[in-house]
């Protein structure tokens, strides 16, 4: 039995075997052997409340576990994430900590670029400096062959720290930029993940064949990305159709033509649906964080570690 | 942070602690102050459940937590416990295995027999000699004098390996005898925990003012108390009213006319009810295992780990 915390994770060792177990999980999800239950909470009064998110797969080697943290008031968050054989019902491990979720959402969109970007694609402009940034810069460099990428933040310190961080790990060139217009200007991957409201780039800004993953928000109030760019994206998929339908706020596509076109990850990855199509596609990612899919990251963490 | 294992935890050296914050706890419960929800269950098809217990207490030192354990089919379960600071979000810590839940029930025998047996109990009187008749005795040994045990099993070795084991750790005579009559004849406190269906004692075997826990089943379909020993009871406490009559199968009180005259043990701590008024007094206590008592136990080891 293993148990991991924040600093035994390291990104860029572990995402390529995250992307290939998530892939699994997604096949899975299409032919409907995967648990995906909604999130439970448990409420505690005054002080906020217990969220479990549960996962699974069936198959082979069947998985199962789940997610739990808190929303109480605090400066230091740690997830509680716990994965069991169902076929034998050892306990593989634990992971504590905030770093798995990043991990987690880093593979998610590695997926989606691995199935969704051109086969070709060298250059990334990424807009955002924080952690869900550099682990989407990490899958991208993990399913396509990355030469270069161009980094906007508001803050110019994160930014370079970004930059320089980024280089040294991936190996590739990275570039701090003064604004999201020369990140993504010419970019054959685009990375959005900033926390934002207000949109961060305009359609017109970016390259026909563009592939773009949406990580920030994505609600009516608040959107780092608008409609334009929707309009714009040939293909719209999301790794879950039922949480964008399930949101407080509703999604920012919904009561859009786009609603109703977005394709599950699932289906592409099954090879139900298609995907890109031609060079000159635009696609559009919206990384929603299917629930369970912790699970399917830890144990292929546990798997390598 | 803690993460602990069985091989961390030493109930003889945790119980006392364990007793007194789960004394706290059910204090708490009386005053509305403990969260316990029932159970959440996710199912796996094929496989099994993962199953959610969730409690925390209010006041001065919030906490909330959780257990999570699975009933997939295999050899080896362990279960997850983990506790949080309800009022800074501080991941006190986890615990993994098995031996909580048997110290937890123990610790719940503890603080029934400190409110419940004669003040002056000096002999015990063991049905049982697996893990929890172990921590049994331990919180017995905790919270009264106890000079001296007889302990009687059903299989004589491993009857002889309790004597030998309880002897050494608590200091105390322990002999094991050949019939459950022998064990529990002329004890002050009497313990079961057996996994009989059948009753392994007659009430005509106790003596008047014993104060019995009674650990194993507990339904109508299978008990190892019978109706003569609730018959012979002054006073019927449980830690869990509720859950009492939550059984997939009945309570073993349940239709009778001990039914409405339980007790719940919060009560009775929080001095609402009254329990032993007298020396004859004979007491039986059904421990069912309050959900969310698991966290409170922990969040106490890790306090003193």
């Amino acid at each position: 039995m293993k148990i991991l915390k924040d600093e035994d994770l390291c990104p860029a060792a572990v995402m390529r075997g995250a992307i290939d177990a998530l892939e699994t999980a997604f096949r899975a999800k299409a032919a409907g052997e995967m648990v995906s239950p909604p999130r439970h909470h448990v409420s505690f009064p005054k002080r906020g409340d217990i969220v479990f998110t549960v996962g699974g797969i069936d198959g082979e080697r069947p998985l199962a576990g789940f997610r739990a943290y808190e929303t109480f008031n605090g400066g230091q968050h740690s997830q509680v994430v716990a994965v069991w054989r169902a076929d034998t019902a050892e306990l593989q491990g634990v992971i504590l900590g905030e770093r798995l979720g990043q991990i987690r959402t880093g593979a998610i969109g590695g997926v989606a670029i691995r199935h969704l970007s051109a086969p070709t694609a060298r250059t990334v402009g990424i807009v955002g400096s924080g952690a869900q940034a550099r682990t989407q810069l990490i899958a991208a460099a993990a399913v396509r062959d990355i030469s270069s990428a161009r980094v906007f933040s508001r803050n110019p310190g994160n930014c370079a720290t970004f930059a320089e961080e980024m280089q040294l790990q991936l190996g590739i060139a990275v570039e701090p930029v003064t604004s999201a217009a020369r990140a993504v200007a010419d970019a054959d991957i685009v990375l959005c993940a900033t926390s934002s409201d207000m949109p961060v780039i305009d359609a017109s800004e970016l390259k026909a064949g563009v592939h773009i993953n949406t990580i920030g928000p994505k609600t009516l109030k608040g959107h780092e990305l608008g409609l334009d760019v929707a309009d714009m994206a040939g293909i719209i998929a999301t790794d879950s159709p039922e949480q964008t339908r399930a949101y407080a706020s509703p999604f920012f596509l919904s009561g859009t033509i786009h609603e109703k076109r977005m394709i599950d990850l699932a289906a592409i990855v099954a090879g139900l649906a298609a995907g890109r199509t031609s060079p000159l596609d635009t696609t559009l990612f919206c990384s929603v964080g299917l629930t369970g899919t912790e699970v399917i990251v830890a144990s292929a963490i546990f798997d390598t570690i």
